[in-house]
């Protein structure tokens, strides 16, 4: 099945936007198995998306359109389709309820502008949306509207239209479109995600090369993240059972190879979820002293459901004076070495061990930029130290990239050091218990 | 001038590349006035990149192609330009100098695969690349060949081709293309940002109607982001003086219907810029006490550069037990309203602003979900107290969505008070002093 994406919105166009549905939409693609030649951006304008969804369904078994579903006057991707196809709108009723529902419930009146929400092609099978107001529409062309378009015949032409807000769009396309999708191809597509982090793209091609090469029923492909990487690996074969079996061996392979780089193999987890898990595995209690980071880390584990049980409490510390007051740096430690120095982290991770009674900490310190740079300690410098019962592992750091992305990977780089430094501590207990 | 970016690249199709250069493009496009109503993605295929090439030349003045032009067999691009317009290629002497010296440079030897890169379409200007081997080409189109695009006449029809590489690409288009662009055009444009925070989209385009709907020289869009809405306002005329005329006084409206809620009009200011610009204009130094946003508004006000004037120290107070320890919130208060109540962050924003010495503080608890949620208190509910100088305000909030969602919208509706806060402070003091 051939599938291709218009995204509608004039943002994107004026490159206010970044193209993340577009994005997100052709990893899921691959995951399906769906192949897709092309992918178009049209403002909100009637002739153009018009064009554009021509040309796609003279060549698409399944076009997706995203974008344009909202309140204002200037969205118009609804009518615009029911327009091309000939179709009447109607105002669906259990979508004006949804609507009234979803004000209500935040103790607000809808307004006059969401009607037009309400309206709803002809012979329209309604894709809820959970999140927001505009529904998604899912439409099946019959066999003269598809005469129209495309070249050859084929299967039934599908046209899809989506909600612009990524998360509306992800969630309606997780819970409404890929059930639709698995349940109308009869081929079976099996992926699993090997996520790894700590070591980049060009390293982890090298090590993988030959698996990733070769032209099998299972492919690698491997999509870098900020701080990680992540491997699918995707085998098609006409029942799950077996689909599953071809990609298996290879999930095996990739973990021997990449080792304590692997932080999982399950879709879900992400790597703040990973730490916390190994925390909660070993009833361990953690904090956060943050400088440059600023609090994203004690963020980003926050974001896990569950957290409370091992997140109490935590600092941001980003004077020199908070250090000594919060976390007990000393004067002398900050005046000798500096606020980013490997002892200054050593000490923030002592304090705020003793302070909060947690049994693993995280300190970073770092210079973040674009100004504070200085020949010796360059912007982009990290020091992080990591305690687990005690025992105190500090690493130093060198991040390139502007303010935001280089406190976005000391993120990721402090989560993946508690990982490691938690596993070689029961590593190493283990070990003790066996001699 | 209309111009439409296509970039070829199969990668970029996976999902595995971002948009990097049309983001790029769109916004150099905007800032010299051309107007751009069209994109699109499509894999190293003759087919696809002679369909899409088609589509836009038989709309577009300037048809800015980009990915391509490398030496391996499936980089088709100039191939394939040359194809459809019916010109010859012939290799380029001067090119293969410069590849040549490219690799001499480099201590290497040209590869026989490079070869295909001096090949250049007849007619073709061609467009230095000092960072790679793949030259740019620029070619305008005769009227007889334009003829067979375009649906009506107009100015001379160019296309251009610039290599994928971002680095490569950027540097070409500003020491190659812009001059030429300039040179060429005649018109210019002028757009202004006005940056709304505190209302929805739909209360905003209620408020807004006229404006716009408004069909004259001036165009008002809505974008929506995470707690904000932007409204991009856009003139065109014969030259910048007009243009800014033009939306000068369209600025001026909608700052005066939306009032307070407008944060800024400046592009590069962000609402934690606003917040932090305020504070430092009033000397006033911030601490932040979170509990469900748990370090996010914290880290969003440190990624301002040169917040360490007014940002020092900060708590996560994820349990009852760090709001009593940290921040000194009473047992009794937790016991009978709970950890997440209008008297909890009272005391939460009273203890850090006396703890840490700041002047403004804010706190917020909440109930981020999915689990924890009650009928008296449902997900999604949160309460803000923010201090300035001693006067504190608590407002209640109902957000929706996912985790993420609801912590996310807890960190802008936290900035938005904040700001207001402060605002509001300022101008009361004002009053008194006029009494």
């Amino acid at each position: 099945m051939v599938v291709e994406t218009i995204c509608i919105g004039t943002e994107i166009l004026l490159g206010n936007r970044h193209h993340t549905n577009a994005n997100y939409l052709a990893q899921e693609y691959a995951k399906l198995g769906l192949s897709t030649y092309a992918q178009s951006v049209v403002g909100d304008n009637e002739e153009r998306i018009m064009e554009a969804l021509r040309l796609a369904l003279s060549r698409s078994d399944l076009v997706v359109l995203n974008g344009g579903l909202g309140p204002t006057q200037d969205d118009i991707t609804k009518e615009t389709v029911a327009k091309l196809l000939g179709r009447e709108m109607h105002s669906d009723e259990v979508t004006k309820k949804h609507i009234e529902e979803y004000f209500r419930t935040r103790g607000q009146v809808m307004a006059e502008c969401n009607l037009r929400q309400t309206m709803i092609p002809e012979e329209a099978r309604i894709l809820d949306n959970e999140l927001g107001t505009a529904p998604g529409i899912l439409l099946n062309l019959s066999e003269e509207e598809s005469a129209r378009f495309r070249k050859t015949t084929g299967e039934i032409q599908t046209i899809i239209l989506l909600p612009g807000p990524p998360e509306e769009l992800q969630e309606m396309w997780q819970k409404r479109v890929v059930p639709y999708l698995q349940k109308r191809s009869g081929e079976f597509i099996y992926s699993a995600t090997v996520k790894v982090c700590g070591r980049t793209e060009s390293e982890i091609a090298e090590i993988l090369d030959d698996v990733i090469r070769q032209n099998g029923e299972v492919t690698v492909a491997p999509y870098a993240r900020t701080g990680e990487v992540h491997l699918r690996v995707t085998a098609k074969a006409a029942d799950e059972k077996t689909a599953k079996k071809l990609v298996k061996p290879v999930v095996k392979e990739i973990k021997t190879r990449l080792g304590d780089s692997v932080y999982t193999t399950d879709e879900d987890v992400t790597l703040e979820k990973a730490v916390v898990d190994l925390l909660l595995a070993n009833e361990l209690t953690v904090t956060t002293v943050e400088s440059c980071t600023g609090g994203l880390i004690a963020g980003r584990l926050i974001n896990v459901q569950g957290v409370s049980e091992v997140y109490k409490s935590g600092f941001v510390t980003y004077s020199n004076k908070a250090k000594r007051k919060l976390v007990g740096v000393k004067r002398k430690t900050l005046d000798k070495y500096g606020a980013v120095s490997e002892q200054t982290v050593r000490e923030m991770v002592g304090g705020a061990t003793l302070f909060n009674r947690a049994d693993v900490a995280v300190a970073v310190s770092g210079i973040a930029g674009p100004d504070g740079g200085t020949e010796e300690k360059p912007v982009g410098l990290v020091y992080i130290a990591v305690s687990v019962c005690g025992v105190v592992t500090v690493k130093e750091y060198h991040f390139i990239g502007n303010r935001a992305m280089i406190r976005e990977r000391a993120v990721a780089a402090a989560l993946d050091q508690m990982r490691r430094c938690i596993l070689e501590y029961y590593s190493k207990l283990t070990f003790g218990k066996e001699e």
